[in-house]
């Protein structure tokens, strides 16, 4: 396919109907658009502000849940981990691993998921610039794994907001020779909440995904709900799943417009 | 013109000949392809770093060729300035008064640019919000002009960089009501240079030009010169003329793509 | 005296009689501590963010009050000003003029001040770097007047929040040989609020200048006044009058320990 | 003692012998000043930005030569630590575990650090505010643990430069009734860097810390090392340990007046 790739799910597995539903939409939608699909879902939230958040599960109950979609629709699924000896583990239930952006520089976790040989997500630090992510590839490519994928997800501005530079899209690209992903939910937070609850601004979720398609991203990553007022995890700004379609159709449009640039 | 519109021309005026060598080149390429064109030269530069700096050739003879440029192509003109009382002056020899980003917040100069009558063009300060600038907006429109197009022109990240928030486009249109400017040029500054030359990233222009569109820019503005090298300011960010007519096809395309959407 | 100098009164001359008030007050303190004082008032303010915000009470008549507070307590007086053609103006008045940190680039004011022979006291921009001060610095020094003054008054950290980077006071003091004051309440600035009214966090007020003295700030600046809440402009983060006697000799105390260093 | 506190000591354990001689300077310094002290030494460095980079002598060699110290001279020690599994390894051999600053917000590595009984030092995130420390201690404290210190390194200020927002100190003391030290050091990194190697600016460690002692920290810590330019990490930052006694005999000179405030 010509068009951009779509990491897209809920932001944590909460329970197997939810998420078979949800990769049921997201598939169908996909397909028609002809937008490579990749099923994600966290097994476990590890970096909430409180400990009374939602942390998840159980692991090998969610991990099961990701594998039982993969079986349901043959799409590969996605989750992110926090600490090395959790790479083989989940690796034996999806196709991609995902190093959360506060982690990008821990070697001992990028090497865990080089060595699982799945494809390796790196989200880029919201303190990192989009040059020094070449030292996060090269921790993973020198393990020997180059199925390496570069995720943009906000750089910090002020303490309370994140600002995406997208002139790290097509850097990022050229240095290190792999795709680049936009996570347009994580870009769009409102971080040090004296609640305790990271903040949001859903209403730019497309305006944050227009510019990465027109500068070159090669995919999308959108965490997407068919109820986020209610989901577990991160609600603030998630996508109505009733909204991604017409959104994708959007984008899709956008996207064959650079196509032919 | 469905098109987005153009601001385009040397940073600052250096002689006729030059200004009229670009002048034509561009209308040229934007007749072609219907882009709203409008010649942009700085009478003076009142903010160089240094003293010594290339501020101008004076502002009578720099204001005479802007008007010249207006009577030979017919297209209107633009240029800043850096104090109340230049306004009126200024106002007699062009169509659109450019405030500077630093000076946003000068109630004095805003009010004299609004009194003018002509379009007045603000940028917003690197230190501004988007949301801040209706303050900047209302100021003029209280001053009984509401002919107002608004700039954007990067964020301070840090000392030596500015990024640009994309956010604000949409904001910025809805919160105002008039159309969005992108300064690509300047949006690249690598600003506080301990040489006292503000550096640039020309190699991204488009990169910033295309997220503009995408996200519902209604104009850019781009400073072109035939030979940036030897341009009397802001050489490290200028757009070389050659390459500008490729860029607008390109951006033209990316346009009637987000015209659809 | 080898005590910090003091630059300080209300924001804005709002009446004769309240800043005679002030000084008297001021005057009296700062006597008993040595320390060595300047009145601090605006004859205008130039840069609120609406237009309805209280301006002054005529430039004159402020400027007036302003050479009555000198010629009653003996003191030197400061203001800042907004274009060169009142550099001449306010110096008939006062003996230090200060240039606004938003102006601290426009070439034709800082040379304006130098003129006039008064002592000049930049404010550092918010988007300025300690180093790139050393341009506004040499185009007062290159127009023949050495009796300058840095002001630092806080860096923007994101959009609606300055932090003070302490490393710029040394690093300003032996760049360009001058002192180097602290502006204690401009620094607690909470800008772009939705409001168009500039917020404050004044409990900081003692934190900030304590830290500037360590470093070795040669001076301090502080907006005070008896009845912030009712002051004309910038309450936010006034030092209530009240306050101001036991917060120097504290600060005394420590300058102490720092002239042992 | 009404003195400050100091973690400090080289930046990686590199051999007992070095270990030692640090150890043994320090102590006989700090007790002269009656300055508490904890000597600082990492067992492995697990963020470097390069795979090459030196990551440590093996974790038990190097946790045993802490306890050495500890026997030796009676002080106690700290190390930081980079996964849950290892809080209660290192715990058995040193006094106070550090959390290092990009995992500050990982739950499972608080409450494994908390869960050891041992002093818990968290470093905030270089993308975290101040108020939302009170999220990490409070993830330690209702662990059971309330021997709880928080160190500050520094806010993301661009991408190639930190800041110290000093006002974070007293906000982070009241706001979570426990000591906060400044860690010199780490807040003058210029982190990513194209060469992979985190630089530094050794001359302002003193500013760093005059201004934190004068705001009220705790503690200071400061990496320091008998030749900072073989150091086998951090090297750009360390103090030379010739240097150390004649700044903490300023730095004790300066928190008596602190303390009389």
């Amino acid at each position: 396919s010509d068009n951009f790739f779509l990491l897209a799910g809920p932001c944590a597995i909460e329970d197997e109907t939810l998420a078979l539903k949800i990769a049921e939409r997201i598939v169908r939608i996909t397909d028609d658009l002809k937008i490579p699909y990749v099923f994600k879902g966290s097994y476990r939230k590890a970096n909430r502000s409180r400990l009374d958040s939602f942390t998840g599960i159980g692991d090998e109950k969610a991990l099961k849940i990701l594998r039982k979609v993969n079986e349901t629709f043959g799409v590969p699924t996605v989750t992110d981990f926090h600490s090395a000896p959790e790479a083989a583990m989940a690796a034996e239930y999806v196709d991609m691993l995902q190093i959360p952006a506060f982690l990008c520089r821990q070697t001992d976790i990028l090497v865990a998921a080089a060595n699982t040989g799945k494809v390796v997500n790196i989200k880029k630090g919201q303190f990192l610039s989009a040059g020094a992510m070449k030292f996060a590839v090269d921790k993973v490519r020198e393990s020997g794994n180059s199925n390496i994928v570069i995720t943009e997800r906000g750089t910090t501005l002020g303490y309370q907001d994140l600002v995406v530079d997208y002139r790290g899209i097509p850097e990022m690209k050229e240095s290190n020779n792999c795709p680049v992903v936009m996570d347009i939910t994580h870009s769009l937070q409102q971080p040090n909440q004296l609640s305790g609850v990271t903040g949001g601004k859903p209403e730019l979720i497309e305006t944050i995904a227009r510019a990465a398609i027109a500068v070159g991203a090669d995919g999308l990553f959108i965490e997407t709900h068919p109820d986020p007022a209610n989901a577990k995890s991160d609600g603030a700004n998630m996508l109505h799943l009733d909204k991604l379609e017409t959104m994708l159709k959007r984008l899709t449009i956008l996207r064959q417009a650079v196509n032919q640039l």
